[in-house]
């Protein structure tokens, strides 16, 4: 483990996947000077990947948000969400029926691109209850949390389907004081009470990685050792690049900060390859 | 364990230790004709206990409540609540201060009535946030999970103060065929996302017992050999009990039906001195 | 949470709780000094009891060692053990049959004084497993793990027999570098192993220090608020004392040392009424 | 969740992923008429790969232990380990140093195939400690559990470095009547002690199923809805498959038993796509 400049860091890869939240963008907009980041990229001829915990919207949406704070560089088919797992898992194994879902009609339009009927939780009833074929947990916003959680625990009781977290994280930060429950956090508690297996998507999961590189390879050949992950959580985004073997950086801009970093890393065991200030090449 | 009729346990014991809801009570009522029951325990000179994990009223409001369904016997002496517990914890721990509590006004009334001064989660601001001394969990009605919910997690983030949950259980009954989330399941998940130990009070935990054993004690001199509790639920009443040196009794009338009492019981390993069809003496 | 002289606290208290292990004794013997602690609350009437999760012995054997070691003033009568109440638990709840035990002859020879039958689990075989009532888990040494471990295992998957922990710790210091798994991190793997719920006493459980105030409360009548718990552990210590009620005391002579005790307070939430360098008056 | 024959099952799928214990064979041997099975798969021009949760030894000495037995359809690039991806993982992430294990000489010898130095946790030493770069467990056999475990406790409590888990079983069965602790229920306890997280490997993990995957689609192009997952575990087998996206067979000659399939399928909510008595084509 070693503290190093990161352009310096990103000259030994080929290809960069980065997580979003803490290491792009934190809850004021773009992380200051992020744009010279991807300029250097590009100008560096690197590939480059966002791998992000988010089912709330489509990877195009994503991409336009960026856009929208000026950051035009990441486009759709740079972005890796737990959503496009879920997706693919329900494109896969849930051909039939409705999915209900928790979250926002947003994020239930991405889900049902490809055909899928999608029912919110809230207008569960006593027939259609007997359609429903998978539960999807997406977002933490767009429904009452008292009705819909319990109707969640209740419609798990009765039907024994795939219940889906589209979104493995419990909180995230909502300013700098503050952080909120995350659809992930909601879903362990019904999952507690059900005491049923939930299926999960998302960093630290192997499969976000997977995804990826998968992505990568149907163009070109490609090695686990061309490529870093950055994020600024050890728990996902450095456990999960560890884990799917690749090097890892710990950035200080988000979840861990440079005071307790090493503290940090101690207690949990879990050591990136390199550590850097923030994402940010100058 | 046995099989056994319910007079024929009773008369082994002197004590009689009941659980409420799922024992006395259940979402309709009164267990149909429970009355029988105290009537045979006061001829035959048995004292007896609800023990409940309850902290949604006090014990006074709780014997009024069976009152009006027409069961006298129960009187507010003769009640052990959680609640009871998680109010003299904060007499004796939490001299000082604001009692942030979730829950309704009734179950906050109870808390305060020797003195405490208590706010609800929903009222806390940048200011009096510095005078809470304690976070205590009391009902899953009267409040709005998604404000309240979040603003627990930033409160014990940004204070170290214990947080109490007056009631452990994760999910009640709420009819027949559904159940509802218990204020301990929201404990819990708060519990986890913000990573510290709350203090819990309730079944199976040996204070409740204790608590019981101790009012009884304080009058005439008693054995745990002459008790004998009765409940519904394996992992909190027949544990609990178990656990406190007790003899335990389940009943078939709540949480454990009869066609999977073997199964859970050899699932759990969690073993009833006794099972009888329900507490009713006929 | 103030950091107080310990002579200063005392004098706050009537009767003084003290943990075992990093409070009076470690590794090396006894806590240099700590003779003069007993003089001074023998000087000032404070009574005083030594509330330990530790089964391996019998209390009076335990006061022996204390003799031993040239501390007189602890008595078999000043000795709360978790071996006690999983001694209790047996005496109440398990009249019949074989006890199977993991641990030294020692500790069962304790369990058996009442009149019990045990037998090493090494000595399990496919006749006398029929008449095994129970299974302790006493002391990490004294057996083969493998064998013995594995026969536990099995054990539990064919008799609906009740596993108890008689001492919770997952692991104690051996010397100033290195730890030993204790009998509570062995129990916690075949539990978890099995699926069925064991058990525990010790520290934090609350039957720990109900034990030692009832001992008290038999000959004279006392408040809670009259003991102090002193302890060098948040987990088991603080936790447990908090919890029942009484205030407490974290010394920094053992496991929760200087230079992280504020830290692990705020990560834990586990905050102690005083903070003491040690249990030693000089 | 249909009951099916498995030959008509076998018929719908290009791919067939099978579990080894359980499935192919069991405590006693080969499961009779398996081979039926592997000459029809043959015959059909059918491709099939052994998933398989297994650390003690390489893929060669697998395949050689199946011929041995009179299965020689199983050649070792038809087995997918556990201890193939901690390997990769080791190659990848710990190219200096010395790995620690604790396992048998065959488990060791795999993993050193590649160049890396391995040293039993027994030999591990005050000098040693500070080259070894890894901790691996790989087979519950071979070591001595007392003290080794205790040493892997204060290895990693002394050194920062990845612990990996080759095989994440926590018991096997042994013969009819008894199961064997596995690594994975050894590596959990340690886990658990020293606080820190493990890198595991095995079903139900979606790498086992990707590097299946990867092997097939780089020879040539498949979708996995051609492929078809068979197992005896629901948490394992099935819940891996299914969460990979890939149909599943849930087989009754192991773990699951007729009798509990409905149950178990119930209580856990993890659904296979088939349930068939065997593997067995007659």
């Amino acid at each position: 483990m070693h503290t190093r400049d990161f352009r310096w860091i990103v000259d030994q890869y080929d290809i960069i996947f980065l997580d979003a939240f803490g290491v792009i963008k934190n809850y004021k907009g773009l992380v200051p000077g992020i744009e010279n980041t991807f300029a250097y990229l590009e100008s560096q001829n690197k590939e480059y990947y966002i791998v992000t915990n988010d089912a709330s919207r489509s990877p195009f949406q994503l991409a336009e948000s960026y856009h929208k704070k000026g950051l035009t560089a990441i486009t759709q088919d740079r972005i890796i969400s737990s959503g496009m797992l879920a997706k693919e898992y329900l494109d896969l194994k849930v051909p039939e029926g409705i999915v209900a879902y928790l979250g926002t009609p947003d994020s239930a339009h991405y889900i049902e691109s490809s055909g899928l009927h999608t029912l919110p939780v809230s207008e569960l009833d006593d027939v259609n209850i007997n359609e429903v074929s998978a539960l999807v947990f997406l977002d933490d916003e767009g429904f009452d949390w008292f009705n819909d959680l319990n109707k969640c625990v209740n419609l798990l009781r009765k039907r024994n389907i795939p219940a889906i977290v589209a979104n493995t994280d419990r909180a995230y930060p909502l300013n700098l004081h503050d952080v909120s429950i995350a659809i992930g956090g909601l879903a362990n508690m019904v999952e507690s009470i059900v005491g049923k297996k939930f299926i999960r998507f998302g960093k630290p999961d192997s499969q976000m990685f997977m995804f990826a590189y998968d992505l990568i390879r149907d163009r070109r050949s490609i090695d686990k050792k061309d490529i870093v992950m950055v994020g600024d959580t050890l728990q996902t985004d450095i456990m999960g690049g560890n884990k799917f073997g690749l090097d890892t950086v710990l950035v200080l801009s988000g979840n861990t900060q440079a005071i307790d970093a090493e503290t940090r890393i101690n207690a949990t065991g879990i050591v990136p390859t390199y550590i850097s200030e923030s994402a940010v090449i100058e």
